[in-house]
């Protein structure tokens, strides 16, 4: 079995599961830090290590490009190429869709990309990706989808739902084909991605359409994109209803320590977002308080850690008025710095999370949680 | 006593010291890595503190323009704000007369500079330098000298020196009145900088007045700008015959590891240099038989570390495939391993060479180094 519940939650749907995969078993609900091209942004493999990040995701399809499949492949396999110790994912880069600078068009065969430095032309067909991804060697790999963008109208999303379904079967099927000769404890899983934007019965109809072609997991995609909250919970809500209870649920994109405490209730288990990094370059930086920006002249003098319930090396060492200064400057040491107490907070958050669903007191961790945790407390006091 | 020579090499004129600063004391020769703006590029405190840096430079004037001097004297002094365990230097910023979107004229007074951020003007006098690197709290302060580039006329180079030794005296004067009242153990030191660029003549001239006004130490500045190897050794030999045995020797801006080994063997006690992370940026990379370019195409499929010889957690943990990756793709997580390397490299040559003098073996090390040591090893390959 790939994914077995160990503890669930009696006043939510949150639940603590074990993902088995070939590089080992991982923990559910976990948060993990992307890295894109095989490593996260100004953070190293043992950066990775030592916030405990037990998994990352990178772009196959970028990967493939840069250094090439070939490359990965030679050095064992995306997690020996990174040097890392956890579990690997590899998104199929169908995300890229929405880079005007890599996207060319897709038809119902697959995509056509370019590459932005030197123009080369790529055409990605479901059946090219999952060799690309076999060949990268991720423990979890996602299927080709085409991610419909929130402002587009609900024609264009029943549209991309159908090429996603097309895709996914034809996906699954070159998947299983590509590694019947494989025993089954080194075989790579294939996670299938939902769409439907924001209407219910579009994501329905993804779901179920997707359910019936049967995955080791399922993603819900085109999520986390700027939609309300109230919006995105009714998706996920929606979509555990169709979903199996004994497979793991992935909501792509959320990274934002409130939507994860809620997305968990609702019985999500697998998250990955850019937010964390990104917010973190421009200063925006968790604490258990709240958010708070770090380029706030009131930290100017200020001696003290970004936050003193932290217990990451960043914590530890720095005082807010450096960090500032750091990020200030745009020192690439201040982008690692904010960027791994961001990444450590969020994973240390899921650890707690996970405790408590062991001790069943997910619900009262959560509602302490959101008492104490202002989202936007120095971005209102500017 | 400020500085006590340990250990003499019978063979060459290369030596062991204690300097003694406010904040501790380090052994002689040692070599620092540079953090301008209170961090090495890319690189946090704690990778100094790692690879055991025990020192590291800073710019006293950009530092007082961003963040300021009162934050960094509020934090208590430069090593504190940036959580820095070694001993700390400022560089005056006289050095930043040569950047031309910052440096705007000097006379005799001082030198005019502005902010390339909002244009802001500032004129930077002796005084004022002094007064800002006691704020800024470094051990060792440089005096504000006058810089002549190789290609300058004799006529500029001598007028250079007469401003630096003017600036010298006054900086001299200044930091031991502001000094007056605070105990001896407690005291900023002051070195002094000689110029005069590859002509004997000027540079004996220019060592012979900074003696004279007696410095806790001496830097030869204006060097490793791309004379000749044979020039820049003979401006270090004629400037130690002028030089008290007793006071140490710094030679600013010399980050190449049989630069090092050939001034040290001349007497030289301190380095710094933006050589090895500059060059590391570009994937440039020291190893125990040459440098390497990491860019090199044969490095694609290579999973060996950039030296087996090296004991540093990027050799320990990563392939030159990956590095290369990460490099080729300008990701800051590249930036910083490739730096780490290479400072790591120079940091543990000095280990090396200091305990090769403590032996008597330094010469037998030297001519080893150098037998093994290929300084373009790939970049005539490519």
């Amino acid at each position: 079995m790939t994914f077995k519940i160990l503890y669930k939650d009696k006043k939510t749907n949150a639940r603590l599961g074990l993902l088995t995969t070939k590089s080992g078993d991982i923990e559910t609900p976990f948060f993990m830090p992307v890295a894109t091209k095989a490593t996260a942004k100004y953070l190293s493999t043992d950066d990775l290590i030592s916030m405990k990040a037990k998994a990352s995701i990178s772009n196959a399809f970028l990967l493939s490009v840069r250094p090439n499949s070939e490359t990965i492949r030679n050095a064992g396999g995306l997690s020996k190429f990174m040097s890392f110790n956890g579990i690997t994912f590899t998104d199929s880069g169908g995300f890229q869709m929405y880079s005007p600078h890599i996207y060319l068009k897709s038809n119902d065969s697959g995509v056509f990309f370019k590459d932005p430095l030197n123009g080369e032309k790529f055409f990605i067909t479901p059946e090219k990706n999952m060799k690309i991804q076999l060949e990268i060697g991720a423990d979890v790999a996602m299927c080709l989808d085409t991610m419909p963008l929130l402002e587009h109208s609900k024609s264009a999303i029943t549209e991309a739902v159908r090429k996603t379904t097309l895709w996914a079967k034809k996906c699954k099927e070159i998947h299983n084909n590509l590694q019947k000769k494989i025993s089954k404890n080194k075989r790579q899983l294939l996670f299938g991605i939902t769409q439907g934007g924001i209407y219910s019965d579009i994501r329905e109809l993804s779901v179920k359409q997707l359910v019936e072609i049967n995955f080791d997991g399922y993603a819900l995609g085109g999520l986390a994109l700027g939609e309300s909250k109230e919006e995105e919970y009714k998706m996920i809500e929606i979509s555990k209803l169709l979903l199996p209870e004994e497979k793991p649920v992935y909501l792509m994109g959320a990274g934002n320590p409130l939507e994860l405490l809620e997305a968990i209730s609702r019985g999500i288990d697998i998250f990955d977002s850019r937010f964390p990094t990104k917010s973190a370059r421009r200063g925006t930086l968790f604490t258990s308080k709240g958010r708070i920006s770090i380029s706030n002249q009131k930290y100017k003098f200020d001696k003290s850690p970004i936050d003193f319930s932290c217990s990451c090396f960043v914590c530890k060492n720095y005082s807010k008025s450096y960090i500032r200064h750091l990020v200030s400057q745009e020192e690439g040491s201040g982008m690692r710095l904010t960027s791994y107490h961001n990444l450590f907070f969020l994973i240390s958050l899921l650890e707690k999370v996970r405790d408590a669903i062991k001790k069943g007191s997910f619900n009262h961790f959560k509602e302490k949680f959101k008492k104490t945790y202002k989202d936007y407390i120095n971005i209102e006091e500017k």
